[in-house]
């Protein structure tokens, strides 16, 4: 363990991506620049000494912030056996580009290196014969953990949980505890507590080291032990875990499946990791992203990420245009409509966008149950009808101004409070109808609700014009 | 500690909530259902038993899922000494609501049962009076401790830490160690670790209970402990803290001053806390919303809390309906220019879009450095480019069949690869530009990327079809 940073101070995070850009940057051929003093030339063997001090994790945050090119100078640098601990350290798109660069057989060696959980993250970037390679190579306890692990989807408990945990019997006294402890040398990291299993293997509870140090050693774990504790089904909801975390401070939970067994542990540090990579996924979704982006992908890979949130807004664009078109009519007659609807339909998906966002967060936090949904309706209506009536009477008022047109105004102003309701109506329907389908309402809210908006307002706007004004 | 749920489930997460509607809804008159045999009528009394053995957290979870008058029913049957736990564990819309409804002396009463960097936590929504009172009441040491928490910025480490930390001094027995434990009876949550100081309170290093167990008694302090460990600076972004915390999966963290003196401590709570709060505040004001929203708000504070965006948009929306209007004369002409217009601007926003919250994020993780911003925006034109040239020809040959107009199509085509040009050259500078002048970059980027787009696509599709339409 002597990778951790010594005496960090924060500033120093990216100190050693500095370093080792630095010690790179005078490893490429000389750029013509003979007015500077040449610094005595750095060996491979220098960034090879600078590497092997660092953490695997800051190792990682070197590798992804390196072009595709001196990211594998770097990669080929690191020690081999260090090389599985790195993978799982960076992020999905930047493992990807490492493992391309690697044989079977070092895909292999670096498994080697990982346990049974550590793995089955690894599993979905690796090759089939190499996974392979890998389960015949492992004891036949860490297959089975292996396969269990593997077996839990995606944003499961199961999928997050490792098998570090320690485990002690009801009858023995806590001297004969730390006696096992010592024998043990060192205790699995993010290791607050102890659980107590019977013969079975069936949990009874826990045993928090800060209970274990202040307790008479001659009692028995039975009478020390905390006989009940928060207790995590492998197949919930990573997300309901999250928040059993954050809410009761938790620094570890037994995860024990229907019969009570303990079958593994989750530690807040992979709850950690788990809420930051599922907000980078949401923020990157809603941009339109279908996954985290290495910055330095190539081009294609970069389009590939891209290019279907763009083929979905090109879609509904069409059919806002199509809306529009229906229209044109009354726009070779008003062509000051065609300079106006823009404004109504973007004020109104903005809008939207706000009431979505809030109803989606409020309902992954489980704050809106059932009998709300009506009053929550009606507020936004209420929320849409004042914005409707300042910004509609402004935007009539310019509208008026521009075109010295009042029934121009008029149609404005109307607009946009027929726009904003309708933005309030869908912004509370979308989320609403995915929950009851079962859908993640998160998912896509952003693109439902803005076409909506797109289309309702230039029909709203363009309708009424042509009610009105022709 | 009686309120930790026992024998969680997860799903249970939710039951609490469940019952105190239950409750609720026997407690309201009836309305007029008489085919249903009436249930007992159950009394407040019911109610409160149920709240008595929840956890505080839990409390606040039923407090921010009820609309107002239910959460002040349910807010007076609390227990006024568990009325501050609660206040820090809800949202700050829900305490706001919380705290209007309580007067002074229930105020400074729920102040006093919380420690200084809790009162901290709470000071900017407390009345001026009621701090006053509580300050005064405090003992030297706490009032010490409170004006240090409060000297911090939001979004610094000092905002986050705590004052919980257990010193132990280096040239003493673990035997003694634990004889001192014992006699504090309980440890502080999270405590993974004791910090070794000396007599001027200088950090010397940690002593992981981890490692206190597996030890021989005998030995001292100095002996065992770990000289070298993350330090923090209560000065610091908690955003950097909190990458420490999940670089290397620590659970506390001493916090020193520049002097190297022990001042307090950060715990993986306060972490998770942050990191969750920190990604809502991002999600929200990415659609618009300046801080979090109680769902059951009334409709003039989320009014309040949505104008401002709303005006941002009209602005930058009025600026694109100008740009129209300047070329209202080609519109007249050519009206299936107004039509296809939004669907230009339309995907050149959503393409800045994602070039930006690329950028922002690989920015957050410091994975963009000086030297290789030309290589980023090289990679963003040629994907760009990609997209126009598939989605240029794709719009242009749906515009000809639509419209009969070849050179209508081509326009189409080119506006697109050229809108899609700006979009990456936005996305890039956007960003690139906030950094550099030291601001977030996060903030209002979508606002202003897209604002760039809408008025630039208009201009460049426009703008082509008058010189080569018309």
């Amino acid at each position: 363990m002597s990778e951790r940073p010594t005496r960090l101070e924060v500033e120093d995070l990216q100190q050693n991506l500095r370093d080792v850009q630095e010690i790179l940057a005078r490893l490429r051929p000389a750029d013509g620049d003979v007015t500077r003093p040449t610094p005595p030339a750095p060996r491979l063997a220098d960034l090879r000494a600078k590497l092997e001090r660092l953490h695997p994790a800051d190792i990682a945050e070197v590798l992804e912030a390196l072009p595709l090119e001196e990211r594998l100078v770097v990669w080929d640098l690191v020690k081999a056996d260090r090389d599985g601990e790195i993978l799982l350290e960076v992020s999905d798109a930047v493992r990807e580009s490492l493992i391309a660069s690697m044989d079977s057989n070092e895909l292999v060696a670096a498994a080697e290196t990982l346990e049974a959980d550590e793995i089955a993250d690894l599993a979905a970037d690796l090759p089939e014969q190499v996974m392979q390679d890998v389960i015949r190579a492992l004891p036949q306890e860490e297959r089975e953990r292996l396969r269990a692990a593997m077996s839990y989807e995606e944003g499961s408990v199961g999928a997050l949980m490792d098998f570090d945990q320690v485990t002690v019997r009801e009858d023995v006294t806590l001297e004969a505890v730390t006696r096992y402890l010592r024998a043990l040398d060192e205790l699995p990291g993010q290791t607050d507590q102890l659980f107590v299993v019977d013969r079975e293997q069936r949990l009874r509870g826990t045993l928090p080291l800060a209970r274990l140090i202040v307790s008479n050693l001659e009692l028995a774990v039975g009478q020390v032990m905390v006989p009940e504790s928060v207790e995590l089904n492998p197949e919930k909801r990573a997300e309901d875990a999250a928040q059993a975390f954050e809410r009761y401070d938790l620094v570890s939970a037994p995860v024990t499946d229907h019969f009570g067994h303990l079958i593994g542990r989750l530690t807040v540090n992979a709850v950690v990791d788990y809420i930051r990579e599922k907000s980078a996924e949401t923020q990157l979704a809603e941009a339109g992203l279908s996954k985290e982006e290495d910055v330095f992908a190539p081009v294609w890979n970069s389009f590939r990420n891209r290019w279907s949130w763009l083929a979905i807004n090109l879609v509904t664009a069409f059919i806002a245009s199509r809306v529009i078109g229906a229209f044109e009519g009354s726009i070779e007659k008003l062509v000051a409509l065609a300079a106006l609807m823009p404004i109504v339909a973007g004020i109104g998906g903005n809008s939207g966008n706000q009431t979505t966002t809030m109803i989606v967060r409020a309902l992954a936090l489980g704050q809106i149950q059932e009998p709300y949904w009506k009053k929550l309706l009606a507020k936004e209506l209420g929320v849409a009808t004042m914005n409707g009536v300042l910004w509609g009477s402004l935007l009539g008022a310019v509208a008026y101004m521009l075109y010295g047109n009042v029934a121009l105004g008029g149609v404005m102003a109307l607009a946009m409070v027929l726009t904003l309701l309708l933005a309030a109506l869908m912004g509370v329907a979308i989320p609403y109808l995915r929950a009851r389908l079962g859908r993640d309402p998160a998912v896509g809210s952003s693109v439902l609700i803005t076409a909506c908006t797109d289309s309702g307002g230039f029909f709203i706007f363009l309708g009424l014009a042509t009610l009105f004004l022709l």
